[in-house]
């Protein structure tokens, strides 16, 4: 039950010219549903990525970062859901090397100019044979965005994808992109798997920064229980098939359409987050640095009492100062004041005398609202989106394997 | 449904000399149950404490330290459930001296010799006036410690008491304690209330290092679920009625037995976590700090994921490589070793391949078995007691203000 995210997806999903796109049902976990996903790249298109800090990082994160390292063109990439390939030591990256061998023998490149990626249950053996008995499939298969989104969903309730067009000097292009995620939720880096695509043609230098940036500002602001993944990773492409970057403009379009892409995906990963039944929007302000702001809002997002009172619309909005006075920022509580919407709910540190708890529940009960907590403090400011804690999350995760 | 804990207590508790207890229902938040304390101690006690480090701590928590650090003899300890006059700002402090200076007249001491503590709904006003009306109560009931622990608990379902004696080198002595808590769990000083009292007499520099000592042995090493309280206090009373600690053996005699009680309560209020079915002990060893093994061992107490796969009897122990992997710690991930009860489920960072579900299973249906990940990089360890992530916890925390 995803909150106020259109199904299966919010308009038309722009093919990217240069990125062909082929998806298979492989039996990896379970029988009878999309499991495995070849995005198939022209020769010449750019790649970057950011990828996952968690150091127990999945066999296919390892070899997709030493791959986009070499400098090679990269010409395909193989995505599986169901294993994750993640905490399986050796074997892992020998299992992972193996699909990168195979598809690149399909494709017809070197194994290192592939990249894989995996997502699902950690620390069991990833079934390489079925991942390679389903490979030709996706080459013959003439999939599309939606299809793809689909093909790399777990505990996900819909398909994620977005699309934009953007006006170059030279022409118009397309930025189109793909996310995955509902649990184990707060990237360090990027998302679970998101894939974003452009048919402009960019320098990788520049798809570099944008892909930090953008990251910065979507995935990276995200949070569904603060379990960072092993297996977050996040890549942009750019096929060169449609209008070059020919100026400063031009990268600050392509940069905008990006970030805009990302942060509907990353929004998205939010509003389907495991058992979620609210969209919380959790914005601190006037604090002395934005990692400051940034620490409070996630140690509000993380706190599981204020998730369950967001779960009940129960203004208990005492467990929120709680959380802004435990999570080790150095703030001035007789400052701080708290707003739930535009409802003033406390100031100076206590609760505001003409603040009532009707106005809270009616802030609570919608399913999106913004939590404002101003410090009083500086000048700086950080946002972040996040969902309640339901009885669901607590039986989707204690029945996923199952 | 508190895990393998003995209702309503495990033994005799016995009396403290020089420490009166009273309790009153003095309907601060529900009518009918016991809500308020009275403990009066006798002119030389000394008590030391120690306290929340939250930044936004309660009003009595402040009002507490300051008269503790006036370095007065405290002569009564207030405590109420229902209401943890916390987030109330200035006028919260208010109502908190208000107390103090009612039970110092009642008493017949000085306000500033008396401790007040609160537990209960946070951002809520302190009902000063049905407690002053319930003091005269507290003061003519004859209670006793079983009393006094059921006085003090808020969504506890069981009153948490422990007690012991000790031979001294002049006497026998004993030492008994309660302490209450089962949500908001995540002490960084002491618990929720914890006050434990021994009739030996013994000097207030002393009883200022056990407490700490004690605290970081007990009460410091729980979770249940990271919330870290505004109004932990942990106090320690040596009411000087009994044998004098007279040699440094009594010394450790004594703090051997402090220590235990506080154990017994610290673990209890895990037992009794809200919605808890598992107690769970996480053992981090052979690592290069102590604080580094509790950074991991709190991050896999704290995953959601982790708590919920407990919950389920589920050994997806992937979870819990991969909040080892995102805690900040600097680990070598090819050198770790993950131990449930006996079986080893994951050596050199990868599952095992003796290892079979069956194993984790097993272990895990158990309502209490340990946790253990070696790291093999160096000498350090670290326990701490944790419970799981259930169905009741959402409900408990949903409804808790209804």
């Amino acid at each position: 039950m995803a909150v106020n995210l259109p199904a299966p997806v919010p308009a038309a999903l722009h093919p990217v010219a240069g990125v062909e796109l082929g998806v298979a049902m492989a039996g990896i976990k379970r029988p009878d549903r999309k499991d495995l996903l070849l995005m198939r790249l022209a020769p010449g298109a750019q790649v970057a990525g950011v990828f996952t800090r968690n150091r127990f990082c999945a066999a296919p994160v390892l070899i997709a970062k030493k791959n986009l390292l070499g400098k090679k063109n990269i010409r395909a990439l193989v995505v599986n859901t169901g294993i994750a390939n993640a905490g399986t030591g050796r074997d892992g990256l020998q299992r992972a090397l193996k699909v990168c061998e195979y598809a690149a023998r399909l494709v017809g490149c070197k194994p290192v100019e592939v990249l894989p990626f995996s997502t699902g249950v950690i620390m069991e053996a990833l079934p390489v044979e079925r991942i390679i008995a389903g490979l030709p499939h996706a080459l013959s298969d003439r999939g599309d965005w939606l299809s793809a989104a689909q093909a790399i969903m777990t505990t996900d309730t819909v398909p994620k994808a977005f699309s934009r067009k953007i006006k170059l000097g030279t022409g118009e292009a397309v930025v189109t992109g793909i996310a995955k995620g509902a649990g184990m939720i707060r990237p360090d880096m990027a998302t679970m798997l998101g894939f974003v695509a452009t048919d402009a043609a960019v320098s990788r230098k520049f798809l570099e920064k944008i892909v930090k940036r953008a990251a910065d500002r979507s995935f990276n602001r995200i949070t569904v229980d603060g379990d960072t993944s092993t297996n977050d990773s996040f890549i942009l492409v750019a096929s060169g098939k449609g209008p070059a970057v020919s100026s400063p403009k031009d990268l600050s379009t392509l940069e905008r359409a990006v970030t805009e892409v990302s942060q509907y995906l990353a929004q998205a990963i939010v509003r389907d987050g495991e058992g979620a039944t609210k969209f919380v929007t959790l914005t601190v302000e006037r604090g002395r640095s934005e990692a400051e702001c940034r620490r409070i809002a996630y140690a509000i997002a993380h706190s599981p009492l204020v998730k369950t009172a967001f779960f009940a619309s129960d203004p208990n909005l005492g467990r929120i100062l709680a959380a802004v006075g435990y999570c080790g920022a150095n703030v001035d509580v007789s400052r701080i004041s708290l707003y739930l919407d535009e409802v003033l709910v406390a100031a100076k540190g206590g609760r505001h005398p003409a603040y009532r708890d009707e106005q809270g529940v009616a802030a609570m009960r919608k399913p999106e609202f913004t939590v404002r907590v101003v410090l009083n403090a500086g000048k700086a400011a950080a946002t972040i989106w996040t969902c309640d804690l339901s009885f669901d999350y607590v039986k989707i995760n204690a029945e996923y394997r199952t």
